[in-house]
């Protein structure tokens, strides 16, 4: 905790101002919509990025983590608050503050109880997907705003704005900075500025709307920023706690993957080490400071934390530098920003999360393993058709769906020597010799409850083709670990195989499966042995039986 | 479908007719029993009882599965349309029908998807912490029927009879088998007989209420049995399909579960085959035909399929068998059975759920493996206290939980060259040689999205204390496979080595590993060598340096 601080050299400290500096310009134009997203008022984006990306500071581990309001979890508190509370209103906006104590409570629980590993619950193609979705549901959303009305009968004033100002956008995105380059900007400072085009076309719309007669027309505006600071009190409704619980847990599990998966990408830029137990620790007290601070919940972004890095940002000081400087805008009078017209920030939102779009990895996992491809698949369509709630739970079971659908099928291979030597191999790969007499299996997986059928069914199929076999030797290299149920399983295995008079051998069980066995009765109840090599296995089977031949 | 009817042969009837027998009479009191713990009137026990094992044995796998009522399953039915509607009201035995047809649905539509690997989502810890959390919810739940009142003020007639009956019982599980050998009879025929207790109390029960004045001093009975077959007819309520809709997920899932566990079992005694897609088809047939005559949720049941399979049974003409008996049973006069006294049916129930309170998977899981343990207890505990529903996905999310949790800390072995030999073993196990400037890693876990971090972590952390190493070589002999997750991430760790100039080096990959490998580009873009074995890595690697050195 605030290691950084006791080691703050002073050379850091331009990169710090810097990047605190033009993350504070993405931050406002950024904090307003994802709260529109959300279904609040604009201000509370402006709120939830002052206190949580301090307190995140004094807790979390990673050194240029931008937090704050982020697209897809401002979606999820949509859902969540929406069938409680009209958008916009005074209840929404307790609600959306209880929503963050109940997902910062849940992190910090989680961070108490060192579950860091949850994190590992979601592969990257089903994560793909569902932001994916997620990016197609917001941006859908914003459709009637940008075109001031429902799609089919646009507002015509507010759709010029609005389609302006995305055209404007997705030019600047994909051309600004090569420009700025060929104008003689330094590379790095070319893409950082790139990066302010929301801010430069927000401030471009207020000024249209002051200058020009459009509000007059009927351009919807932002309304009223309330100025100063947010009061710290925490306000809830007693009776929504139920209701609160589960999207709150959903939120919290969310919060931490997708501020994960950012941090680690840059945590290995700059050769750092990221603790998932800290990060819990830092995004559940960032989450209670916001519901403290009449915000939403909050998570590490990892567009905006790209920026932070590439503008300079050294060391949490950044982050601390972007809050002073949006507290400074809330003292400042904010009448100005109550005239940013509805569809200029329709438009910043749709190029925000058009950015999200990212197909690569689908099409790797198309290239490389058509059932990820169809879990990202399915993740994506189970957010657009049930909803980003149910799209979390989708990928969880997804995830474990195809890793358990795996673990049905393991590799087994039936093992021969390759003639003249030592070696063992799978005979359907090598020209290998085998004795009738004695099976051998190689099992390429680690036993679990998972696998453990499926193992069972191979090695009674294999007996039943090797009807002369009398002596199983289970080759166990390839095994790194045996639950519970693998136990009970092997143990039932050996008791059956004893009964019909086939001897049961392991060979080269590895050292940590071994320092386990001997925890269990397995050991001493084996009809067989146990050999240190497959190839002790074959020459002792096969005295064996010559001796009892004799 | 049939298979066993075409090559059936005549020495297999006298089994199945003792074997259907049997069953029959032990369906009676049980059937009513189960009906009883699901909330419903004892006689549609006996109607789910007579159509599903019919259906079954047209679809299902299993030679000797008895399909019918079964404890937990009756009181995961209870919970879904307790809230619903009132214990033994016609609108309970409407939805419990409905119920049956949802999980029967859910049941077919996972046999057509092929997706029998769901069988493998819980592990055996928790499957056994799940059916004892059950049996002692069960056990508790008829205690004031057993006393005849809530236990404070016992109803005195009513548990004289109750604990009487469980007395008896109790003992009779106890030493019945045993003295019926000490008799004379041969073992199979006592421990079968043993196994009717229930039946002979039950009769006794009734003959007693009918020749004593009991029943005027209020002791309870299941009252009027309706006679004659069910009718076939589907009656569902349409407002009710929402509520109905989860439960019937749920309760398809462990359908599934208990039956296939204790299909399992069976199975591999008889050395048979069984086919979980369609155990799947063969169960949701089962289920649809419980729903359209009157019944409720069916599965397999362990305990009774064990009596069936002790009893002789050779094929499903045993549970067909079983079926008309108690079709005829229906035909008959009814009468008698209206005078059963439901505190010895709760002690049928009582002592039939205390046969599923079995610790030694607990106590292998204690030894062998805490984690284990712990979920047991965590599964049993939340089934206790949050419901049985709960407790169904607690025990999923505590088997998937272990399972990342195990993932998320790989073994992952620095290796030396034994000094003079080809063999590279792990430098914490033996006295083996490394050199600086080259770091070998073997991982032994598959790779996927759960321990992929972790997997990064490790190298980092190796790549760190190993500072001159400019070479990694990651030997591949315990990865059997690498999801799409962590395909990407090695590409990325394989971009980040280039930058900071060290190279990345693959070793004896296997086979199946490096068919998937070629559909990707990692191979191509790979920032090193692959090498068929580690000992040549570690030759040409040293070879190389000695080139560059010159």
């Amino acid at each position: 905790m605030l290691q950084w601080l006791k080691h703050y050299r002073r050379d850091q400290l331009p990169g710090d101002i810097s990047a605190g500096l033009v993350v504070a310009m993405m931050m406002i134009p950024q904090g307003m919509a994802y709260a529109i997203v959300a279904g609040l008022s604009p201000v509370v984006g402006i709120y939830a990025s002052i206190l949580p990306p301090i307190v995140y500071a004094l807790f979390g581990s990673s050194m240029t983590q931008s937090v704050g309001p982020m697209a897809i979890i401002s979606l999820m508190t949509a859902a969540a608050i929406g069938p409680l509370a009209p958008a916009g209103s005074a209840l929404a906006g307790v609600l959306a503050a209880q929503l963050a104590l109940v997902s910062g409570a849940v992190l910090l629980l989680c961070g108490l109880l060192r579950m860091g590993f949850l994190a590992n619950f979601f592969s990257r193609p089903v994560m793909s997907g569902f932001t994916v979705g997620s990016a197609l549901v917001i941006a859908y959303d914003q459709l009637p705003t940008l075109l001031g009305a429902a799609p089919p009968h646009p507002h015509a004033p507010s759709a010029v704005l609005g389609v302006g100002s995305l055209l404007l956008l997705v030019l600047a995105r994909q051309y600004l900075a090569g420009w700025l380059k060929r104008c003689g900007l330094p590379p790095v400072v070319a893409d950082i500025g790139a990066k302010l085009a929301p801010m430069a076309v927000v401030v471009g719309g207020i000024a249209l709307m002051s200058l020009t007669s459009l509000a007059g027309m009927g351009v919807r505006t932002t309304g009223a920023v309330a100025a100063g600071l947010p009061h710290l009190n925490l306000a809830t409704s007693s009776q929504h706690w139920g209701a609160l619980l589960q999207p709150g847990l959903l939120i919290g599990f969310m919060v931490f993957l997708l501020s994960m998966s950012g941090a680690q990408a840059l945590a290995q830029k700059r050769n750092e080490k990221l603790v998932s137990n800290h990060e819990l620790m830092g995004l559940g007290a960032a989450n209670v400071a916001s519901a403290l601070s009449g915000g939403f919940p909050v998570t590490g972004s990892l567009s905006r934390s790209a920026v932070n890095f590439a503008a300079g940002a050294n060391t949490p000081l950044a982050s601390l530098i972007t809050a002073a400087l949006l507290a400074c805008a809330l003292l400042l009078p904010t009448g100005w920003l109550s005239l940013l017209p509805m569809p200029v920030l329709a438009a910043t939102i749709i190029v925000a999360v058009l950015g999200m779009l990212e197909l690569d990895i689908l099409r790797t996992a198309w290239d490389y393993d058509r059932g990820d491809a169809l879990a990202w698949a399915a993740t994506c369509l189970g957010v657009l058709v049930l909803g980003v709630e149910a799209g979390v739970v989708i990928g969880v079971a997804l995830s474990m769906g195809t890793l358990i659908w795996r673990a049905s099928r393991p590799h087994i291979a039936v093992l021969g020597r390759i003639a003249g030597t030592e070696h063992f191999r799978n005979i359907e790969r090598y020209p290998a010799e085998t004795r009738p007499e004695v099976l051998m299996l190689r099992i390429d997986a680690n036993l679990f409850f998972g696998n453990v059928e499926a193992v069972n069914e191979r090695i009674e199929c294999e007996l039943t083709t090797h009807r002369s076999a009398h002596d199983l030797v289970l080759v166990m290299s390839a095994v790194n670990s045996i639950d519970t149920t693998a136990l009970l399983a092997l143990s039932e295995l050996n008791q059956s195989l004893k009964q019909r008079g086939i001897g049961l051998h392991l060979a080269e069980v590895k050292g940590p499966v071994m320092d386990r066995l001997r925890h269990s009765s397995l050991l001493r109840q084996l009809n067989g042995t146990l050999f240190l090599s497959t190839a002790n296995a074959s020459d002792q089977l096969h005295q064996t039986k010559d001796v009892a031949l004799l």
